[in-house]
């Protein structure tokens, strides 16, 4: 077996692990009004990316993974707390192909919703608090403080015209990496991890956070069509992705006309999507895109020098490696 | 200075002195537009019932107010949050006469508002944390899950023709009292108190908070008008009330009809309120309802020879006689 198959066989035995567990989360809890839309959306798959991110530096922190089963879940229910709201704000239809828990039920269902599966993952958390119960707690919950901060900054962003990418990578670091952040922070603190370790792990997620979000917008325009996503949605949508406020910063003449006009008109149509993406291609948007996430990424295999065992270290290696190479 | 007025000075001086500290709890915080109408609704006033049982329960252990302060915030922020998401689910105007933050801002303002309040309150809540860390923590977050349930039976009842007295009581344990009881809770578990003076201190709580919520029903009919809440308001949203379903068990014949009328039209005109009225008054309800308050009173009071000092049993039964006695 290639290393590659080896560590990917890893993740997707835990991945099977975790959904196992998290179909089961909310099984004894009523009233199922309220737990019923909950396990929809927790049923709808997705990577398990940050439960993963737990289970992975806990054993890099010398521990073992039933020691944080809890924690991997807890995390994955604040992620979709995250996106139930997110879901409302953007009033997006669909969700890894399926529908939004306001478009499917109502929009009372889904704040509530939200509201109930954040005390669920307090809940969880909470059963695998050992050790370093304060700063466990202190790390989610900054999370989610900073993943609230993040959204109202991106709410913020769609009224202004201009937005820097320095703005852009706060409102990325606190939308999407702090939370990686802290699956890596907590995984080692509720082992017992030494401050080196810990910080070493958390600094990993931060910065593979920051690569996970600019190939996120790169997705976008070259990913694959899949989940119900069209190419060029965030376009349409008229976000201000890396993508797109680099290309602005860069542009001119026509081009620059044409890149304010999606600000303007709060987006584009789908038969303008090949324009944008030329513009993009003559300015070499992608590739400035490409070497932002390999440095964020160099940057976070330089902290895997504090782990002690060669295997966890590939281990790390191989996910930054897949999270680069995803299409999706 | 008579007793009454005495203890009235104590609550008034710590009333005052959380809504110094609340007003200035948002201070240091980035961006305005999170923050911003979240300091809002916190700076409208009211009872701060919440934090003062906090402060009550951590002196009548033996600490000191100073080691629950950021508690005391920690719950009034956990109850806002409430408020503000229940008020977008309830799609109401007013809030202690002022705009609600969906109406003042937007919907989407207000559901992330709600959230960064919750995540707040935790943070604040850890600042208090030096021991019994676990225990505090899992009351904390479990009054929160309650809340969820409490509100989503609340939901639940509004489609539902017949609602017991048992179904109503499970529902406003879960949305009013456990969080009354939590605060007895971790005023107590914060300073250390014994496992019976904290036990005590819940059961108070939580039957105090029984009590609070029928006499919120009943100054539904009863009250002053104030806060721009109108008589017989709940009637004209055709909720489901202590009263009403007291009434709808006892009512027979044209009584019968009429309040079925009242479901079956999800509301009454302001013109039938008085109508209303008189049948409530013909049962008896107000007097049944008098009587479930004085119950639940009696029950809180009796936890409270568990307490060593009088003047700490002085102070609850003094604020267990004003819950009762207040007419907003």
């Amino acid at each position: 077996m290639s290393e590659v198959n080896r560590y990917h066989n890893i993740y997707e035995r835990q991945r099977l692990i975790i959904e196992e567990k998290i179909s089961k989360v909310l099984d004894d809890k009523k009233p199922d009004s309220l737990y019923g839309p909950g396990s929809y959306i927790l049923q709808s798959g997705g990577k398990r990316l940050r439960p993963l991110l737990v289970l992975l530096s806990a054993k890099a922190s010398g521990g073992k993974l039933s020691q944080v089963y809890n924690a991997a879940l807890a995390v994955e229910l604040l992620h979709n707390f995250t996106l139930v709201h997110d879901d409302i704000m953007d009033n997006a239809d669909k969700r890894r192909g399926r529908l939004t828990i306001h478009k499917k039920y109502d929009v009372n269902t889904a704040i509530l919703t939200g509201d109930s599966l954040l005390s669920i993952a307090y809940e969880l958390l909470l059963k695998d608090c050992k050790q370093n119960t304060n700063l466990v707690l202190s790390s989610f919950n900054n999370s989610l403080i900073e993943v609230c901060e993040g959204q109202s900054l991106d709410k913020d962003f769609e009224l202004r015209q201009e937005i820097s990418i320095d703005e852009y990578y706060l409102m990325i670091n606190k939308k999407t990496a702090a939370l990686l952040s802290m699956c890596c922070n907590i995984g080692a603190l509720l082992t017992g991890a030494s401050k080196q370790v810990v910080n070493a792990l958390s600094a990993f997620g931060q910065n593979i956070g920051m690569a996970f979000q600019i190939q996120d917008d790169m997705l976008d325009i070259i990913g694959g069509e899949s989940f119900g996503k069209k190419i060029g949605g965030d376009l349409v949508e008229g976000k201000k992705t890396y993508l797109f406020i680099k290309a602005l910063e860069k542009a001119k003449g026509d081009d620059q006309k044409k890149l304010r006009k999606m600000i303007k008109e709060k987006g584009i149509k789908p038969e303008e999507i090949d324009e944008y993406k030329k513009i993009y291609e003559k300015l070499g948007i992608l590739d400035d895109a490409r070497n932002e996430i390999k440095g964020f990424t160099k940057k976070a295999l330089s902290k895997l020098n504090k782990l002690d065992k060669v295997e966890d270290r590939n281990t790390f290696i191989w996910l930054a490696d897949s999270l680069i190479k995803r299409s999706k």
